[in-house]
């Protein structure tokens, strides 16, 4: 019924090295490339699925299938989670919670801040040691250090756990609140959907008269480098409440925004976006804010 | 009435070395930091501004001043004129079109793609060699070759002035379409206010739980380079007209949006740009494309 290949690897370390015995729940897309990626590592890995066919290819490449959610957990002092939500974790989990105390569990799940607090608080109950994690790339990008994985929650276990997670992207501790790799994972993803469309709506704008859309994002990529530059200066300028216009007030800004309209508009591009921003920039403006810098529309988000 | 400092610096280069001589006409913000970042560079410089005084500072940096434009064209081969808008330089320049005829006339003033195209064929009526430009950058960042100068109108012309144009910032060639700069910077403004509108709305959405603004945009800014790696993958897609899904779907990231849109209304966010995105998302689902990438709503975008 066991599926490890030897029995005397079992326990913290493998006679293979250094490399710490890893389990991973959840052989999705996201949790084979997980489970792939440690492999790949040298980490012994032990595997289950609730569908057993999905262990398959990682079996071929040397990982050891569970036959049951206890025998996974039972494998490893590390047990990586990432299946569909937050309930199915807990359904997988809460029958093992005792086998589970002392070890380390690292939620990789998608779920909302609440659900990752909730998660917490039922590990703390039963005295397991919890990180919850935000996977910031798609399971091609796992095992690139140039990736993020977020975690939150224990900053002790992410500091004990870092030599084998970081096999997985680069790990960045965001502190002991277990609710903000799902909020910083919402928030970059909505980011993420801001940049699609304003470099859409721009390719599209330039695709009008001609260009291609690899030229214009060649250099959209570039800017995006320039772009990143103001944001950090904005940022301490919202820590502070001071929004000083410099070089780039929203008076300016809402202005040239209407170059922007007119051109996109001569070439029947959808403005619905641009439009929004001019919106807020108007607000901005009619509430006397025209001297300020764009930080300023924080107020705006903030309603 | 002639204001060089000496007689024997005219003409293409000066005795100071092999530095070409430049003329920049209009001395408001912009254009002081581009007379500022030649003369630094040790361009022998040639400035005017319709009001003189602007050329107090630059004359004490060295620069000479010219009493009238014909004066500051008759200085230099490369002329750069930033000033207000496209009426303003042609009020300015009109009058000393022969003067300019076998120069090169650099634009650096905003304005649409429609009057960067007359201008260039103002110019080519008066056998003026013309470049238009579009300033990726405030004028703190001129000098900087971190930061971006487009190019439009006249590859040759470029590439002679080139070490010149340099100094201001990176020069970067769109081609023969004088138009281009002007569509390019209009394209790059707005992707610059979609990040910004994403990463503000996802600043009030962490801040909201404790999180300053600093902490969350450091990560941010490293997620835009993911982010990024994203674009150049879709801009290939809308090259070739079809938008496989692969990792990422249209289906997939409907359903996470909405995990966004949650946590943003229970923290007291305005909504307004998510929703944006989902109503495009559920649009391009709704035509049956939900297995498509993100790139697929370039369609919606081209109205
Ligand atoms: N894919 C990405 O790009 C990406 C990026 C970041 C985060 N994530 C997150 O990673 C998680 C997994 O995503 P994925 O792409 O791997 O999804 P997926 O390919 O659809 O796999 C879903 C996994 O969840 C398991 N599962 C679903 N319901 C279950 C239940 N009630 N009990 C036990 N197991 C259950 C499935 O098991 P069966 O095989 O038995 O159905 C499968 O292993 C999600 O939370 C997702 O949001 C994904
Ligand atoms: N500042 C930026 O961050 C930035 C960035 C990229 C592009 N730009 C573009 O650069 C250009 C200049 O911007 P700026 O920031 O330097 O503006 P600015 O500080 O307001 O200066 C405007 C300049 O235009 C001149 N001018 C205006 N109307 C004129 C007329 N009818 N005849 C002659 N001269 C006239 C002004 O001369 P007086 O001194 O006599 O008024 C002054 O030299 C604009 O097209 C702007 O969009 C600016």
């Amino acid at each position: 019924m066991t599926t490890t290949n030897t029995h005397s690897n079992h326990g913290n370390h493998s006679n293979a090295g250094d490399k710490q015995n890893v389990t991973v729940i959840g052989l999705g897309r996201m949790g084979t490339a997980l489970a792939a990626a440690f492999l790949d590592a040298g980490h012994p890995t032990t595997v289950f699925n609730r569908s057993p066919g999905k262990a398959e290819p990682l079996v071929a490449r040397g990982a050891r299938r569970a036959a049951t959610v206890a025998e996974a957990v039972a494998a490893s002092e590390l047990v990586v989670v990432c299946v569909l939500d937050y309930p199915a974790v807990r359904a997988l989990l809460d029958p093992v919670a005792a086998a589970l105390r002392g070890k380390t569990l690292v939620n990789l799940t998608s779920g909302s801040p609440e659900q990752a607090r909730a998660e917490a608080e039922w590990a703390a109950g039963h005295g397991i040691g919890y990180l919850d994690g935000g996977v910031m790339t798609t399971p091609p990008g796992i095992g690139d250090s140039a990736n993020m994985i977020l975690y939150a929650g224990a900053p002790e276990l992410l500091a004990t756990h870092r030599p084998a997670l970081a096999v997985l992207g680069d790990p960045v501790d965001l502190g002991p609140d277990a609710g903000l790799a799902s909020l910083y994972d919402a928030g970059l993803l909505g980011l993420m959907w801001s940049v699609f469309g304003g470099w859409l709506h721009a390719t599209a704008l330039t695709g009008a008269d001609g260009v291609r859309a690899e030229d214009f994002t060649a250099i959209a990529v570039r800017w995006l480098r320039t772009v990143a530059w103001f944001l950090t200066s904005y940022a301490g300028q919202i820590d502070a409440g001071e929004y000083p216009g410099d070089d780039a007030t929203l008076d300016i800004q809402a202005v040239a925004i209407g170059h922007l309209l007119h051109a996109a508009e001569a070439r029947g591009v959808d403005n619905r976006l641009p439009e929004l921003h001019l919106a807020m920039m108007k607000d901005a403006v009619a509430a006397g804010h025209g001297a300020d810098s764009y930080a300023r529309i924080i107020e705006a988000f903030r309603k």
